[in-house]
């Protein structure tokens, strides 16, 4: 019935390639499918100018994506002189995502910037990022500990994300451009490895949806991010 | 327990004013408590470029804060020469909100656009504005009604919100500011007036949330919802 | 012959309402007629760079329309990403105003911004905000005492504002609307309480006018102002 | 008394030099004293949007000064990506100012743009600006007279521009920048040949002023300004 | 004596991947080194507004660099709300130089817009772009012929393009970052496979050069390219 | 053959004007026929952040043209919100060419700002600002002296440029505009009087271009930048 051929709950292989570019202190690759992302994490001293003096570090993020990631071409944001509100919108999202994931006093006066850049999509690309952008942060934080900037490992747990919705009436998880498209309900989840919730966003595209369809959007959730926290796992391993 | 005093599930009181200001074709001054929006809705006809042709109509909505609206004063949007990616989400957010209750096809080659401006701020301003901007809506579709602008009633079902949390443990209802500002968790959520879910918008401010308080948390947005109809019904009698 | 039926002298009602909203130190919501404005006075420590270690404070002002104030919707400025002309002419005439009226060298090094945001336009938004801004001033400049930031009364006088204008070929005061649209001179006057001049501007738009034509819409201007001053008064009183 | 030297009423010395540039339809060099401004004006075929289609046609104006035409260098703004208030304002005078003096009926759907570039600035740059660009604009006019682009004339009268003050005391003609910085009282005033008013923007920048004084510098303003016009129909003849 | 050990002439070891990415009609990865560029080439109808009717179509570029491509990471330009000065100007020379490549009146009113972003900078991200983005191009051309969009292949010629410098007073090809942060001089060269030259842009960072060490640099340039046209070909082949 | 009948090598005749206005420290017009440009030089204390601490000083330019120095009038950058890429280019290659004329550690913590402002353009604007804008820095360096701000003269050399191309087959130099806008190769070439090149930027329009067809532009460009040294240093006499 999908489009893919995939039974409801299946996500699509999903690969990580730490080290994918040279210069960031955290660099992944990471693939859902069709959609490849790179999230790279920057460390730099200093804090933006509100957390100055507290001794306290903090974790942003950006996401973009290159103007014919995308089926046509988009208009490069850099070049039309503004962010879209999606853009922001999705930004925010991993930004806080991540924060949740990090003790910021653990951090020292220090930043950790995670740019999220899609080079290439086909559904789920936020979700992806957060996942991907989880790695990166680990690396960083592994570099951070290496050249002692940090004394203990400011993390809490790992994170990951992935998207579900109510596609021809069905739950599934992980949706591509062709469900996604035309899914009556998208919903963005992402997860604890500790199996709690640190963000729920659910939207009715076309369709109102019920709290039966939305519990058991909640359980396709659970189940395809504890899978990414494996795959996580053996990529840091 | 609660700042305000008031029970887990006890919303605040609501008022709504229809006509607030003149020229708009549908204007309500919300207030949830203390906090107070103005939500006008304007006709014009015309829609945008991608939907040219189509005989369909458009919703969409903007929302933004005067600069002292809050405890101390933030920057002006206009001068600042952009909106931020908070009020830029918020917009959307009203945005499919309001186009999910509303029969484009029966629209015409129209468009409404619903501003909110909020001129006092308590939390929940978009839950506020979501809940004003649909009887401002209404208000709008009579006027093209009564102008035979169109034939038929686009509205297929009212809608409203509420922000639910997580408060010192335990799930509470329409979060004021003391609450809001110190909440673990925050939840959104936009429904129809046929027991449906629109969005949901759950984020971990302060700790991740179990599947348990999220539960808790819808059933208190479900009873606060259906309170925020019989408001507006009673407004719009 | 005015289509108000008013006298060619007779201004408006002008209700002034204090504590209009709760966080600013001054907030009155301003009517002229049909004309409604919300002015905010915001007391904020430090001056700009320019006035640094000087022991001297500012005063500036800031003006914006809801964009459903006017008959048809007007596009955001926020969204369009920069304030017109118009607006930022409007700005500086009323914090020029204001300044006028304050000994910044008893303010000590802090800032006063007033903001004033039309919610319903009919004419004379500049002259209502430049007189509602200065009471909302005066109530900032009590708070200021109050808490003790100033040690002696900064107000040298009070300011108010009209227009005139000349109208079908006759002088008339406080120009609504339908006046203002198909005036052939439009004149904004400011002036203090002790009978002074602060700022004139006068600009034909259909026919030059003549010298006696001014100083005819000058006394009107000059009795009209006498009376806002009873009115800021009685609301201050 | 005059840091210049100058009697109370005495202008500057002004020249006026036609086809400055080699490519504008009117090109103007006009020196008020040390102040210089090239004023050009560009005829395009056309109008903006709001007038097409109804045979008028459109005169507006933009006013810039580079970088280095003051004291001190001032930021440029193209380089900070947008014009200051003072900057649309003075523009927004001008072109109001031009359109008093031509019958936009009898222009046809051209647009008539007169460009104001201060290069060196001591003072009185707007007056010059709008003395100057009249002459521009005469030329434009005679140009599309020769092309057969307009059949009538379209000036209604001629207009010239001056600033006056009140400086130590006193009322002053054509303030340089020495009595601009320390005047009491700044006006400009804008007038037609034929002895009428098109503008008159008071401005009190130290001291409220009188209705006394004010009449007194309305008398030194109409004097200068006839001078004005003598030095414009010389250039001219 | 060149910090990566190469000749004097030797170029870095370059790799093509065509199909890089899925959606574009031309999609290749380029590799001079470590350097590595993403150039996509984008098909659509229509041609910008100063050539429509005229039959002829248009090629354009824009080039841009993640935020974390470089040593230590640079503000994102859609952040910041514009490009630099530097992006421009490469965009610029990209553009033009694909251009001079293609008979536009053998493209029909079609576009083709090349993006050519980097995401692993370590010198001549210029050059590499300009070399990737000329397979990509044909890639595209080749599409439009077999979408019969196009009945000639418009492509004149190849170009490929390299930069040389002066290091240490030695001439020197294909500058890494090393070297071209200290070079005395840096000189990128854009050629057609027919040997004549597209674009030379030689700049002195430190020392002015001599009229031979230019002639010095053209002739690695040459040879340089040349090696380059016979990468591009077995990656077409 | 030249549409303006000059030999291949001639220049145009070229003025400099010295203290062309009041204010700048130095401040040239340079005339290059038709093409005419006020050169500013203006000196601040302090250097941009990047420098500071260092001891060094800094030298940059910025480029503009007035609206209706073209044939045709061109929009205001300061009205559209942003430098062209054009603008940028050229504002960049002024400045790195005045840098490469000044030992910046001679400066001390000192900028000197060149704006370059085109008030009539005929072709070679780049060029000319480049030779007029070494005439200003050299008597913002001698007032620098003059005024004791810094002890040696900082000038390592003159610099002066041209632009040299091929039209209709031959080599020429001085383009005007006629020949600009028709040639199929054009070429700017900046040089120091110790006879080295600073910039060489040359771009095919038209046609690819030979080696040979390169170092004939080249010859032209030495002999060309000759005359222009012998020009400004008798201007500077």
């Amino acid at each position: 019935m999908r489009p893919s051929g995939r039974t409801l709950g299946q996500i699509r292989p999903v690969t990580v390639t730490r080290q994918f570019t040279a210069h960031a202190e955290g660099s992944v690759l990471i693939e859902f499918g069709d959609t490849k992302v790179i999230c790279t994490a920057s460390v730099d001293e200093g804090v933006p100018r509100f957390l100055k003096g507290q001794g306290k570090g903090w974790v942003t993020a950006e996401y973009g994506m290159l103007p014919r990631s995308t089926h046509s071409r988009m208009r490069r944001e850099a070049a039309s002189g503004k962010q879209s509100g999606r853009t922001l919108e999705i930004s925010r999202l991993i930004a806080r995502s991540l924060r949740a994931a990090v003790d910021l006093s653990a951090l020292g006066e220090n930043t950790i910037t995670v740019d999220c850049d899609v080079i290439q999509a086909d559904g789920g690309t936020r979700t992806a990022s957060i996942t991907g952008a989880c790695v990166a942060l680990v690396d960083a934080l592994n570099y951070m500990r290496a050249k002692e900037l940090i004394k203990t490992n400011p993390l809490k747990h790992m994170i990951a994300a992935i998207s579900v919705g109510v596609y021809k009436g069905e739950p599934v998880a992980d949706l591509d451009y062709a469900e996604d498209s035309s899914a009556e309900t998208d919903m963005n989840v992402v997860m604890t490895d500790t199996g709690k919730l640190i963000e729920v966003q659910g939207t009715a595209e076309e369709e109102p949806f019920s709290f039966d369809e939305m519990n058991a959007m909640m359980q396709l959730a659970k189940q395809g991010i504890n899978e990414l926290f494996d795959i996580q796992k053996a990529a840091l391993a």
